[in-house]
């Protein structure tokens, strides 16, 4: 492969290019800003780049860009991605303008860059140097690139049911990865699950001068309370049922807790944090990251938030909760679940809003895409990966690969500190280059087996 | 008095416009907006329309104006009034503009119009009005009107400190007063007072992907989990000693509360409501309104607010927090129990940002300016008015009356759907109209006595 990976050294400057063109499209999928755009650049790149057979795909809500390139074989590798990004706010944290995609020191700066826009890039830099130094690819490679994914991959369950054919594949590379603070890759075999919820807490038909307190009902207070009884300090989850379909960990599961590298101190130091939650350390610290279910308050507004005092009783409250699942915990058995909590505690007033709703998804560490994704890390760095048997994050793996029968394994160009999903979000360039070799790697190795 | 009241009636347009002209200006202390305008404006009012002599009285924040008009004899009749509003937002939920002053169906809608400058202005045109059909003032009148009462008053202690020979007079007539549901006046003979607090938690150094919320703690919910501690749902505070100095109601208050006319069936249909606070009516309803203290969220802000679902771990929470004093609370030592409440519960971590404190104050029925002003309610209404041994409402009464040594009784030109501090804020013209009347009627009769 050190031809191809002489290629990639010799293009870098073009390849990054390619990248920043695609960061500066600010596709804000929850605010609708930039998704044709962004969209139409994806396929134009498939098709121009890499000389794909593409297509937008229509959904209810934002297309899927896809695109197909043939290889000399019948196997085919199909990458998921998604063209969308998460709002950039807080705005005023950000050291580098979200959507200009400035490089300093070696690392780029913009929104999308580690999610999902650096690691979609790689890919297509991947199969374009691996054409241009081979002539062709020796398997077939399918780009499934959405646009839903920051908003909870809504319309993918309709995708999936509609388009079957597009989706078939021997496996499946996953959109994210990381470098972790040690400096090791790391491979994630399957991502948590979710039920993303927003509930609404209504009290008087408009604010009201909070004098009024004494004897008309808040709903912040209502909100807090309902709250308290989801979650409790010990960072239980209170809802009947919650943990039932939690399976135990296998030997597998366990040995790789074990041997996973988290680096506690790094990550404190980095956070400016004295500890992790619940004083977690160790193997219990690690364990909770990958295989705890969560419940978390993403976002939670109510009465005035601007400067300064205001004596305002409000007449509404709202919250954004995230429930992370594990196998085989269901998003929609959890939701019902909620539903009769709040019930049970004499919150029937409070609404639910669905917003998101994933399965968790896995896929075996001897599956031969586990292993030749894990073999190719090791050709890029010296350092061993850390393989994750599935990654703290969510997203709709099991919709477009456990469900027709695809292993998926996720591997990526981002690093520990990429900040996704907050200000500052940054990809080195060294990872993005080593991405593009990886991914290479991977093609030309997964033709093999 | 019926030369007066003529008088007011052939000038109601002007008095009308001078309050328009007044309501104009979006004189936002929280915001420091239209300040200088705005006080510049009162100062010109008092001097011109009625020969006050005039001063500008520095603080540390916005200035008080200042102004007095001499009467014919010693006795001095004050007025506390103050030349800020509250922030107009949400603003999106106006019909009216905030600042524009609109009138529809004999309605004036304006931020302020209530609260306060039509009460301001009620009594400057009360006494204009009187000096022009009788020559001069039969006591004097002095009008001390601060610029920092909806952000807490929090120089007017400074004020009082250094002007008590401003300050003093025989009887004080407070800010304001509201006509019922029932059409009757409500004259308030006490405010609560207050102590307003920002509560500020903090998680890593910036927001992070939600994911990470298995092992990183979460400010948001430990902000919950910290409100939880301070009330529970039967509404009882369970800070240390908050009830400790509350004092029991006197004879004079239970039959205060007895006779009180409080519209329940009509304030419930005002605000869509199925019913009050923990489904009080009637002695209970109307007993804790008056004379219980509360604890109050007045906002509460965390994470992503905005549109879709964003999965984020927020870095902070923030929410501020109303208390509601009666006598004999203090707000200072209540700030000081919040404090070791929260050590108490482990939660010696969340800032306390003091943001407004005010004693409570009280005047007694039988004083000669309480029996003044429910007996001018009478001549003006054909109806008995309300009166309140203490409002719901808070100002700094005991800073300017209660610790000189000056009765206050508080009435004014709002109604029950005044909506103070909330959108649509108005009055109705007849009663700014009937307050002109009022206030001229109480000049004539306090002198008198």
């Amino acid at each position: 492969m050190q031809d191809v990976y002489q290629y990639i050294e010799d293009h870098k400057e073009q390849y990054i290019e390619w990248l920043q063109d695609l960061c500066r499209i600010p596709s804000v999928a929850a605010q609708n800003r930039g998704m044709q755009e962004a969209a139409d650049h994806v396929l134009n790149d498939l098709a121009e780049k890499i000389n794909g057979e593409t297509q937008l795909v229509s959904t209810s809500g934002f297309p899927v860009v896809y695109g197909k390139v043939p290889g000399t074989k019948e196997k085919t590798l199909s990458f998921y991605n998604h063209y969308d990004v998460q709002p950039e706010d807080p705005i005023e944290l950000w050291e580098h303008p979200p959507f200009e995609a400035e490089i300093q020191d070696g690392t780029m700066y913009s929104r999308g860059a580690a999610d999902n826009k650096g690691n979609l890039m790689a890919r297509i830099a991947a199969v374009h140097a691996y054409q241009q130094v081979r002539g062709g690819l020796p398997l077939n490679i399918k780009f499934i690139v959405e646009g839903e994914e920051e908003i909870g991959s809504i319309n993918l369950d309709e995708f999936s049911d509609n388009h079957a054919d597009l989706i078939q594949a021997d496996g499946c590379i996953w959109e994210f990865g990381y470098r972790n603070a040690d400096g090791r890759q790391q491979v994630s075999l399957g991502v948590k699950g979710m039920t993303y919820v927003e509930l609404v807490c209504k009290g008087a038909n408009t604010d009201l001068h909070s004098a009024n307190a004494a004897v008309i009902e808040n709903p912040a207070w209502r909100l807090v309370w309902a709250l308290n009884t989801l979650k409790d300090e010990n960072e239980h989850v209170k809802i009947e049922g919650f943990y039932d379909r939690v399976q135990s960990l296998s030997p597998e599961d366990e040995r790789a807790v074990r041997d996973l590298i988290y680096s506690e101190k790094e990550m404190l130091k980095q956070l400016d944090l004295p500890s992790f939650l619940l004083d977690l350390e160790g193997k219990s610290l690690k364990e909770r990251l990958i295989f705890a279910p969560t419940c978390t308050i993403c976002g939670i507004e109510s009465g005035y938030t601007g400067k300064g005092a205001k004596t305002v009783l409000p007449s509404e409250a709202r919250v954004k909760l995230d429930f992370r699942l594990v196998p085989d915990q269901d998003p929609y058995e959890i939701l019902q679940a909620l539903r009769k909590h709040l019930d049970n505690h004499g919150f029937e007033d409070i609404e639910i809003n669905e917003m998101a709703m994933e399965k968790p998804g896995k896929t075996p560490y001897n599956d031969p895409l586990s292993e030749t994704v894990i073999a190719a890390t090791k050709k890029i760095s010296n350092l061993e990966p850390t393989v994750m048997p599935m990654s703290p994050g969510t997203g709709p793996m099991h919709v477009l690969c456990q469900k027709h029968g695809i292993p998926s394994v996720s591997v990526g160009v981002g690093n520990f500190q990429s900040n996704n999903h907050a200000p500052n979000e940054n990809i080195q360039i060294e990872d993005y280059i080593d991405g593009i070799k990886l991914i290479a790697t991977v093609i030309e190795d997964y033709a093999k087996i």
